[in-house]
């Protein structure tokens, strides 16, 4: 995957890079959507592929060319059709004097990312060479990633195209550690042997990292900076992993601006700063990037930008060359995202005094109580301060009398027993009553490919619970 | 200087620097060539300035509109004009509510940086807001510069707009630190008081730092990373600045370029390389940064890329963003430059096997002598390894039999004496007998005011001495 994120686009061909936990109906419905010419399959993921291929001759739809990347050891998987290829036998037939195809236009597509599909049917979201160039730019300088870094790919490449990175660490000459299961030892092993200099995840990587087995730890061989995005980390977490030897910095964007947006860049003066308020420092997503025209906090209704007060809510909205091109083959939605000029991100947020940022939650996932908004983030946020909780979730659930109220979801940690009253008090101490949950469920949090917790699982749940 | 980067492009406008050591003739004729409405003068400069304007109105010019940057203490010089306004003052009245004017299209000019006239009569190389941006983000990368730098400004802001720098460090949050004139003391000094971390400069600021007075040195706080350009230094001064605790990179590049254009990217693995094989490597202009399409060396004839064999001598060539939109009111200039298709930089270089290039010399200075050609560097070089040597340039010398003859203009170290049969001998045995200069001459060297030597004054003198 990652020598396609050059060979594809040098080829004068757009790249579409899919979720690896995707099965065969999704893949064969993405392969449709995007038209796609030719799929590379790892042998891993045969199976997967096979049946998305044999659901579209099913429905009469001509399949794409099959690129086998074979075992690195060269044995093909069994049963491997003669109409495909294997990729490094293709490689080894290749023109050398090959000569690199330029796009006409610098807006011309480089790829194509399905969206994560936490919140509707899958989007196609168009990225441009300028756009990749720019990101690319922009992701090295808020990582603070100098020459020949050694990246540990704990973010998927299929996300963002690794949040641009994958350009970002040949623009460095930097050295690609991959991983083919993310496992808190696998990292540490990894960053032991090669002596990683960055990283990232979700939160989810983090939170697996800080509560791994100490036998699975290693000593790290200096500081490891990791970049976390794609849903505010509990702010806990930050200083745990910051004990571990890790430098964590917080980002914050989407798929359509190409990952990286915003970024929490961290001044010096605030290291004196109390504990708690460091805590709400590093918890913030910050300012816009080098490659961004602007980031705004804006009434979704009136397009007004709300006052830097750290208060008002509103929602993030995007303006710049490193936002998408649009969605494939969905004019509606893309207008729609782009209704007033600006790119909405459909997540809300307030804008401090210093021009920070700091999301509150999904538009969608504010859960309204007897006409009270809730930003559930805060609730989170709470709820990861309790000493047994090792994952925690906030979603509304209908209710006759408060319209909704909020219903947390919750894992404790190995060995802790505590009930749904002990932490519903706990809430009830550190936050309004109102915002405190009325349900707590105990059981593992559904989470998608990327490490993002699936609400709409969760709200489907809450729903369907007994009265 | 550094604020009007960002005031004159913010207000609509574009922003001429002039360089500080012109006269009022050259200012005038720049003043008149540009067609400036505004100029900002500092009251050291007042006399200069007067002097320009003077000039301005005997040929009925209509001369700017003066603003006068007064001493900090606020103090106007005597007899300031009254049609002239005063910088603080005029800050004072201004509107905070001012809407910045965005460029209309991003090829814009935001720039214009007369060339320092090394070559012939200024040119006014324009600067594109695209370019400008494209190569600030580059030149931090080459130079390694990471958030909330502190900068030494050892490099003219009037010179490619500081390397792009002025722009660079807002960017990444730096620090400025300026110097009324650059001394070593000075450099130390500010080194010392602010923790600089980053600086630049010609090579001959590089001469000046390992020739500086024991008295005048301060133990360096950190490692400072200076970034050398303008010419190729003499390959012993790296390594005489990192004695001193400087971390040396060369870049090369051009006004029409925005200042940096290549630079030698370094490789671990080249630590372990012998002395000589290092300051070889050391010495090398490198690879194009990350603004640049292209950087090629090329027949200028035949627009054929020379093979990289480290031998092939052909003509620097630039392709990209980078690369300035022209030459002010000058079409004949501009076509010229970019015949073929490419910017022809007029220097002449060879490209290693590893796609490094090295410059040779400036087209015009190859001395040929009897039919061979002397890069004047090579004997440069020889000539600096002289243990009593400061400073040299050769240019050729009219010769009726020889056509040219190379002639070494030498400045010796305090408390030095040898003489020119010396000098000739050593460079004799370490240089084909052509190449070892026929004459030396005693003198300081020209220089103008970004350190470059004058070797179009030195061409002058050589052709004027007695046979």
């Amino acid at each position: 995957m990652y020598e396609l994120h050059f060979a594809v686009p040098m080829a004068g061909a757009v790249f579409c890079t899919l979720n690896t936990r995707h099965d065969s109906n999704m893949v064969s419905i993405l392969l449709k959507h995007s038209e796609a010419k030719i799929i590379f399959v790892d042998h891993q993921l045969l199976d997967i592929a096979r049946g998305a291929l044999d659901l579209l001759e099913k429905t009469g739809t001509k399949p794409p060319m099959v690129v086998l990347i074979s075992e690195s050891d060269g044995s093909s998987p069994t049963g491997s059709s003669s109409s495909s290829y294997e990729y490094e036998s293709l490689l080894a037939n290749g023109h050398s004097g090959f000569e690199i195809r330029q796009p006409e236009s610098e807006w011309d597509p480089i790829s194509v990312n399905y969206t994560s599909g936490t919140t509707s049917s899958p989007k196609g979201v168009v990225y441009s060479h300028r756009g990749a160039y720019l990101n690319t730019l922009a992701t090295l300088f808020l990582h603070g990633i100098g020459t020949m870094p050694v990246y540990l790919w704990t973010v998927p490449m299929f996300h963002c195209n690794g949040w641009c990175l994958t350009w970002g660490m040949a623009a460095q000459g930097g050295t690609n550690v991959c991983l083919r299961k993310v496992t808190p030892k696998d990292i540490f092993d990894r960053i032991d042997q090669h002596k990683v200099t960055h990283m990232a995840g979700a939160p989810t990587v983090l939170s697996m990292i800080v509560n791994s087995e100490v036998r699975d730890r290693k000593i790290l061989p200096h500081k490891v900076e990791i970049m976390t995005g794609g849903a505010p980390p509990p702010p806990q977490i930050f200083f745990k992993m910051e004990e571990l030897g890790f430098g964590v910095s917080q980002l914050y964007g989407l798929t359509e601006t190409y990952g990286p947006g915003t970024y929490c860049s961290w001044k010096p003066e605030w290291d004196s700063l109390p504990l708690d308020e460091r805590l709400k420092m590093k918890a913030r997503q910050g300012v816009q990037h080098l490659g961004l025209e602007d980031v705004d906090i804006k009434d979704p209704v009136t397009m007004e930008s709300v006052p830097a007060d750290g208060k008002t809510i509103g929602e993030i909205m995007f303006r710049g060359n490193t936002v998408m091109s649009g969605y494939l083959k969905d004019l509606k939605a893309t207008e729609d995202a782009f209704s007033g000029g600006w790119f909405r991100s459909g997540d809300l947020a307030v804008k401090h005094s210093d021009g920070y940022i700091e999301v509150k939650d999904r538009a969608k996932d504010i859960v309204i109580t007897g006409g009270e908004n809730v930003c559930t983030l805060e609730v989170e946020t709470v709820l990861y301060n309790h000493p047994a909780i090792l994952e925690a979730a906030v979603v509304g659930r209908p209710d006759d009398f408060w319209g909704q109220t909020p219903c947390a979801f919750v894992k404790l940690k190995e060995g802790f027993d505590v009930d749904a009253q002990d932490i519903i008090k706990f809430c009830q101490d550190h936050l309004p009553h109102y915002m405190a949950p009325k349900t707590v469920v105990f059981e593992d949090l559904p989470r998608n490919s990327t490490g993002k917790v699936q609400k709409f699982i969760l709200r489907e749940k809450a729903k369907a619970l007994p009265l």
